[in-house]
Formats: structure tokens, C-alpha cells, sequence
């Protein structure tokens, strides 16, 4: 079975019916159609074996945080995702490993109801590269740009379970409870999708926590020419992380990366319609700080005690 | 410099000003708009060091390769290129590359007014993943599946040169000036933007020829329900390569990848208005065979006599 035969086999069946897909991939192009009244939400996010994960992980678990990922950053605009595009890149022709990842994208495509409309499939190192497109009402979607002074700032759920869990990838000194669920915080990270389509009525700027909540919310404070406090007991660390390293989880919590939970800002006029409006459909939300004048990070704790925060977050090439 | 650096140095100014961008590259995904009565085409295509490229070129070359690759399918379908995303994994912070590749970038963008809207900017094996969107007014696209029969086969310009020059890039036996020439080939394909407009309004079907003449014809044939006669004497082979392959540079202008020229089909009706009208542009035509009932491809010469044709053509996990 060659390049053509593999996608046959393997991806041609993920294709979904949407009205919206015209030409299905397998033309030089797919054609699709927005709706009136929408605009385009487009972003793409590469995973890089032995970067972002492990060359022994399961096919099924590398297509679920590939579609994540990028589900994620839709969720972050407020965007109704649609489309995706997977350019796969593999070093052989690994039968065992196609099949669990083709079975990990139907599950995604399915659940979140994004149909495959192209991609490439290469031999080479193993990376996959996913470019995703959602739906905006014109003008409706959430940027990093428009926290005001006086905000208040929300996380969407705990933090820092990913980090510890690339802390133990190499040898794992924990329970094999507490293993399993910090490897499925950081292997299957759960798109804040619902979220999005609450916020975009309520929030003043959203981001997705990729690089660490402090780094993250970093972005959101320079885009907006604005500073921020975060209230340190406030913060939700995971539960595990907090029982395994109890003296330095928040600073875990604030600095991890991976954990696509959303970051995002909310005006106090605005605050309490967006609890009720999370609440009413079970959406979890934690206020961990407000948007300050000042610029910069700080860390306050409870007797009012101020200590500035580095926003320093993972990144590519440095040092 | 590490990634939001060298981001912010080498591509960020690479953004044109475009009234079809609401929210520019920086956030966690572009806003676009699509205009009133287009729909649009998508597309990804990858690059691999090693695969694609060699590991020693220019970043220059391998950005406009990167981006013609995948405007060349916006040209098969007929498509006014309009955003592309990148995701560009690099081993090393290598400043030289990063510069000659963002040039390389520039250029293209500037040349085909494309906008750069997002991209991912990673550590590892050399890679380059291009999605690549584009409009075309509501349901007049191009596609592989409407050849009839009867209708003339065309390509838009002398094939083979990309194939001399894979041959030759290792140990190079030829002349200086014929080595510039197949690596500009190889390097600079140009995508057949132009004609992708002009056949629109006239052609039945169409395809690049990224993997080979006669593998790419066959995918219109299969995807049409037709076969295909094309004539010897009219396939237009590369000067240099029929100078230096006098035997066999007909079949290698079958088999050859990588021109990136269009393959396409138009109907006996249509076909004097479509002269007339690449005539008026100044765009290149050769008519080289035509499309019939009979399954499979022939090769027929001037006295008539028919050879079967394999629709083989480069692909990866062969054999």
C-alpha cells in the first residue's frame, strides 16, 4: 500500500457529510462554503515527535492532542470550529500506528463535528502539522487585545497536571492512579469549545494556556497595554499536582504549559450575567485575579503580601 | 532570540495590509472575511528536507518552492490565492536560513498578494507545512471528475526539466547553463495562476502535474470515468532534457513531477475561444492528446501506432 492506498485506507472514510464542504479533499483542493453572516476563524499548530510528544506514544492518543490543540485556539477566538486540514508527515509506513490515529481523528472529527477536507501525507520524521478554520459572527469572536483596567481574570479549570506529567514521562515517581490522570490531562486536553460560545458574549479578551498561565496571560496584558494581579490562593492547582508537590504547585500552576484550559477577562458589568450564563450549562470557571493599570505580573496572597511574577513560558529555541 | 523573537523579526512584518483580514497573525487565530458571492479553496501541502529539498539549500529556494507548490493547486482549481498559514519546524536557530527563508517568503507573498495570516514556529526536522486558502466565485471551480469525452488534453508549459534536475542534483553531468536552468525548474516553479483564471471559464477539468503527467492525467481520468490517448510527437519536453536524454526524455516528460504545469481538459466547443483567450494573455498551450471512452492511458505516434501507458508516478511508502 502506497501514499494514495494509505489514504484510501486510512482517512478517505473520516470525511463527513456537511453542507458546507462542496469538493471533498481528494481534488487539488477541497471548496467549501461560509455562511452568511460569518466570518473565518483560521489557525494552525504543528506537533513535533519527541518535541510535543513521544515517539512511543499511541497513534489514537497523538491525534487527540493534535485536533486539541488546535480546537483549543478556536476555542479561544469563540469560534465554531468546522474545517481541518492534517499535514502527516511519518518516518514508515506503520500500519499499527495509522489505525489508532485514524481512529483518535474520527472520534475527534465526530465529537466535535469538524469534517477532514485535505491534508499531505509524507515520509519523514513524524510531525503533524493541523490547520483548523471555524465559524465567527461578523465581528463577534475574542482577541488578546481588549482587557480593560479593572477586569477580572478567569481560568477555566485546574492547572498544572500537564507539566508534572512531562515531569514523569522519563520515570514516574507517582501512583499509577495519579499517573493515569495527569497522562490524560496531558495527552487528551479537553477544547474549551462550550466556553467560547458563552464568552463571546461576556468577555473582554480570551487566550488558550499553551505556554503557562502566566506567559499566556502575559500576551493578553502586552496586547492589551494593561498589567495584571493574580490572587495566589486563587488559583486552581490539579489536585495531584497539589498532593505530590505541595510547596511549589502554584508556582507549577502559573508556569505549566499544555493544559489548554482558557484564560480570559470579564468586566465587572459583564461578570455576573457570564456566571449565571456559565453555571446554566455546568461550565466551570475559577476568578484567580484582576487587570490592573500597572504593567506586569504580580502574585498577591491573602494578607494582601505582593511578589512580582517572571511571565517566562516555554518557547522554541531558547537560551 | 528565542521563538516569539524570531517570529517577530522575520515574519511579522511579512504581513500585508489586506481588507480581507480583520485580525491579523499574533492572536490565537486570524479573522477573515470572505467576500459576498465566493466560496472558497483549501489546500496543505508539506515540504521535507531530504524528501522535497536537500538538507544544504537556500532558505530562498525552499520558501518559494513551499508556497508555488501550494499556489499551484489554487491554479488547478481555478482559485484567486488570497491567505496562507505556516508551519515551519527548524532544527536550529539558524539566523542565515531564517533570513534568506523570509525573503524567499516575501516575495512570493508580494508577487501573488497573499496574505501570511498565522503559522507555528517549532524545534525539530527540517519541515515546512503550507495551508493555503483561496476564492472562487460561487460554484466555478475546477475539478478532476468532469473530462468528457472528446474533449482536447492540454498543459500549460514544457515538462521533464524537475526530473533532470532530481537526476543531477547528487553528481551533476552537465553544463553550468543547463544545471541553472532544470534548478530553476525544480527551484522556481511557477504556479499557473493566470491560466487557472483564463480556464474557469472554459475548461472540464483540470490537475497539477505534481507527481507526474501521466500519474496525474489518470487521476482525471479515474475521477471522470474516462481513459486517454496522448500523442508522442506533441508531449512538449524540456529543451535541455531532450538535448541531454535524446532516448528517453519523452518518458521522462511523462513521468516527471515537480513542474507544477496544469494538465487540463476542454471540449471541442470551447476549445477556439479558450486559444483565443490564453492568446490574448500571452499564456503558453500545448495541446497533447485527447480524452475517450476506453479505460487507461495510450501513447500514440505519427504513423499511428499505440503503446498502453502505466499511470505510475512518484509516491511516498512506494513499494
Amino acid at each position: 500500500m502506497n501514499e494514495f492506498g494509505l489514504i484510501k485506507h486510512f482517512f478517505q472514510s473520516l470525511s463527513q457529510p456537511d453542507a458546507s464542504v462542496i469538493v471533498d479533499s481528494g481534488d487539488d483542493a477541497a471548496i467549501v462554503t461560509v455562511a452568511k453572516g460569518y466570518q473565518l476563524a483560521i489557525s494552525t499548530d504543528a506537533l513535533v515527535s519527541g518535541v510535543h510528544f513521544l515517539p512511543q506514544w499511541d497513534g489514537y492518543d497523538v491525534a487527540i492532542k493534535s485536533l486539541a490543540v488546535n480546537l483549543s485556539d478556536m476555542a479561544a477566538m469563540g469560534a465554531i470550529p468546522k474545517w481541518v486540514n492534517i499535514a502527516l508527515c511519518l518516518p514508515d509506513k506503520d500500519m499499527v500506528w495509522l489505525e489508532r490515529f485514524s481512529l483518535g481523528l474520527a472520534d475527534m472529527l465526530s465529537q466535535y463535528k469538524v469534517s477532514l477536507i485535505g491534508g499531505d501525507l509524507t515520509q519523514g520524521p513524524l510531525t503533524i502539522a493541523v490547520t483548523i478554520q471555524g465559524w465567527v459572527a461578523n465581528d463577534k469572536y475574542l482577541t488578546r487585545s481588549q482587557a480593560s483596567v479593572g477586569d477580572s481574570i478567569f481560568v477555566t479549570g485546574t492547572l498544572g497536571a500537564a507539566k508534572l506529567a512531562v515531569e514523569n514521562l522519563q520515570q514516574c515517581r507517582l501512583s499509577d492512579a495519579d499517573f493515569e490522570h495527569i497522562m490524560n490531562k496531558l495527552q487528551h486536553p479537553v477544547p474549551r469549545i462550550e466556553h467560547g460560545q458563552v464568552l463571546i458574549d461576556y468577555a473582554s479578551a480570551a487566550i488558550d494556556i499553551s505556554d503557562g498561565l502566566k506567559a499566556d496571560l502575559n500576551h493578553i496584558c502586552k496586547g492589551s497595554g494593561v498589567g495584571a494581579t493574580l490572587y495566589r490562593e486563587a488559583i486552581p492547582v490539579d489536585q495531584v499536582l497539589k498532593r505530590n508537590k505541595p510547596n511549589s504547585c502554584i508556582e507549577d500552576a502559573l508556569s505549566g504549559g499544555d493544559d489548554y484550559e482558557l484564560c480570559f477577562c470579564v468586566s465587572q458589568s459583564n461578570k455576573h450575567s457570564m456566571e449565571q450564563a456559565l453555571k446554566a450549562q455546568n461550565l466551570p470557571y475559577y476568578e484567580i485575579g484582576c487587570i490592573e493599570q500597572q504593567p506586569g505580573l504580580r502574585l498577591q496572597d491573602n494578607s494582601g503580601y505582593c511578589i512580582p511574577i517572571k511571565p517566562d513560558g516555554y518557547q522554541h529555541f531558547d537560551g
